[in-house]
């Protein structure tokens, strides 16, 4: 019997030992933001059940959801008695309580990622010293103890600025300072969460790596994409990374597929790189849930990632990673003054009719990623241009 | 102001003129069946909100859709209080009766396709009259009054074998005989619905035109497709039909597009065409709904039929309906002799990592459609036997 099946599949597969009673399994995904509105999507067509824990059901992801627990994740016995009846358990963010997900896996739920890999995009102390250990090339880093900490650090290398991050917590620039004294660096220590320092890279662009592994090991590996930062936010996505050296793409492809296996990571799995002005990639962040990064796949990749990491976490052969264009681009479509973007729509599909809009059904708050746009084609130039049109119209910047 | 933005929306399109507070709107949709199921999925990258009124929770859509009202579509009690909160009306079948349809027209909300379109899809008696009035080719046809009618409107023509159907009820081969004698014409007329006779069609192969048309008239062609039927069930679509004169494709659509304006479709309509053997086209049946052979463009076109739909609905501009690929095929799933197909997912999923599954959460019942799977590719043999193998292994009629 395979583990992901479920209890109701009480025979191994093959065309002789089909049982007389089986269902389609459930698949439960914590939190009820975009991530796990995408994944309901992508499950649709497979057939999956999908259950959803979310906090409150005008979530982005309970608005689209037949089955929907209202409940907090931080409550084992909510997390438990959710789990009843799920599969498999995986999630729309990493913040569920390492204990939880053991008490869980106790309890004979899979969870996917599970805890020990899981505790990796968790915490980026761990993640540090594990990615060390296995030869994985970071920025320069260590744990602080407090401000001065934080000016030895930065006489031990080329001096600040120097990034401090909690090590757990953070999001979207969130828990992360850029700071160039001693004196700037009081406020990270405040939360009293340990404060990881990390040298400010001098890098070319961003880059990230998408892979989906399987539990049994299979595992495929999207295209490298770069990936364009706005305050900290992602704003653009271009698949493939434009002008990469091929050997470098190659390069970051295996190492997220290596980090992957190490890590014992099931499902999709996002490695955030810095290229480097000398040509290196190093390891800025990681993620274990579908990511921005990948929201590209949805129109641009014969499988997206949201199937991708469906198909992973209930154990079943991965879907083919390769682009469907020569060019996809992504665009995030952020809150700006307009309260609702419906209007918008008449201009942005009269003026594109190839235009791929993705929104997430959330109140509009400035600066809150509210949906994404998606094009693509042959030619960079107009597929960014119509990408970058869509967004800004949708959030207002752009007014013709 | 633009009826399909419904109640919430108080001022006209226009950056200027954004209303303080609008909400996406409510597309309410009749009837819970996979066409419904597909159609909500294409709604959720838009944001729109989906209503759906189902026979039953274990319906099809009702599996997926977080607001499901369960009742009666032929209830107008049960309809009015469906639609309150809708800001359109749609079908996933065509049986809500044209009296009911016209009542909520009257309450305000709009229906489309509207009951002076669907009718055609209705009857088919209607749709004959209606089409040979605006000039459109059909099969020789008439209404007839008993058995010994249907042998002198054979008697007109070429003589048996002659079809005839019910003009309402019938799809899927069901409310269709193939009759050779006067003997073998009782049964059609035992369910006192008028009867059309029409002459067996000499053809090479079954055609269908898709196209999608929105209130301000806008409209999109599809690709002339090739549909296969296997005992009156579609079986399978190749998109573009292969070896079809571009001249007679282009008159098919046209055909489509003058069907639709004439009869004021809104919406998605299928026309499904006879290719005679000398070289004419016939229309055999219009449906008014996104079609099983429009299933293809959810993987092979721009824009799906399900998402051009939502979009004509709400009268927002139209998508690209051009194919993504040289060649897709849809093949249908039926039900076989296995309960569940959820086992087969390894094997075909793994022997064919670009195949889509599209399943509807049905029991499976023998010759029920419960599924459908999509191909594509360059090489039409290639595409053909993966979308047969995956759907011939899915219902157990291939076992390796």
């Amino acid at each position: 019997m395979r583990e992901s099946r479920g209890g109701a599949v009480t025979e191994p597969p093959g065309r002789g030992g089909y049982p007389k009673r089986v269902t389609f399994p459930v698949v439960g995904m914590v939190g009820g933001g975009q991530l796990a509105r995408m994944t309901h999507e992508a499950g649709i067509p497979l057939g999956i059940k999908f259950k959803l824990l979310s906090d409150s059901p005008q979530d982005s992801a309970a608005q689209v959801v037949r089955d929907v627990v209202v409940g907090d994740y931080r409550d084992l016995d909510t997390l438990r008695e959710f789990a009843r009846g799920c599969d498999v358990i995986t999630f729309d963010h990493e913040h569920v309580p390492t204990e939880h997900l053991r008490a869980l896996e106790a309890d004979g739920i899979p969870v996917r990622p599970g805890p020990d890999a899981l505790v990796h995009a968790q915490d980026k102390g761990v993640m540090r010293a594990r990615l060390d250990a296995i030869g994985v090339p970071c920025p320069r880093h260590r744990i602080v103890a407090d401000p001065a900490d934080v000016s030895a650090f930065a006489a031990e290398g080329d001096g600040f600025p120097v990034i401090l991050k909690t090590v757990r917590g953070g999001y979207d620039g969130k828990g992360v300072w850029f700071v160039r004294s001693e004196d700037e660096a009081r406020d990270p220590f405040l939360a009293g969460v340990p404060v990881l320092a990390e040298e400010k890279v001098d890098f070319v662009r961003e880059l990230a790596a998408n892979i989906v592994r399987s539990p049994h090991g299979q595992a495929v590996a999207y295209p490298v994409v770069e990936s364009r930062q706005v305050d900290g936010v992602c704003d653009t996505v271009i698949a493939p990374a434009p002008d990469l050296d091929p050997e470098l793409a190659g390069k970051a492809q295996e190492l997220a597929l290596r980090i992957a296996q190490e890590l014992g990571v099931v499902g999709h799995l996002a490695v955030e790189l810095f290229e480097t002005r000398d040509g290196r990639i190093l390891v800025n962040e990681l993620a274990m849930r579908p990511h921005n990064s990948g929201h590209w796949t949805q129109d641009g990749a014969v499988t997206s990632q949201f199937a991708n990491h469906v198909r992973a976490v209930l154990d079943l052969p991965l879907g083919d990673p390769r682009p469907r264009a020569t060019w996809t681009v992504m665009c995030n479509v952020l809150g700006g003054d307009y309260p609702d973007m419906y209007q918008a729509y008449l201009h942005c599909m009269a003026r594109d009719p190839q235009l791929k809009i993705h929104m997430y059904g959330k109140d509009v708050k400035p600066g809150r990623k509210v949906g994404h746009v998606n094009t693509y084609g042959d030619d960079l130039d107009d597929v960014l241009e119509r990408a970058r049109h869509a967004a800004g119209y949708l959030r207002g910047t752009i007014v013709e």
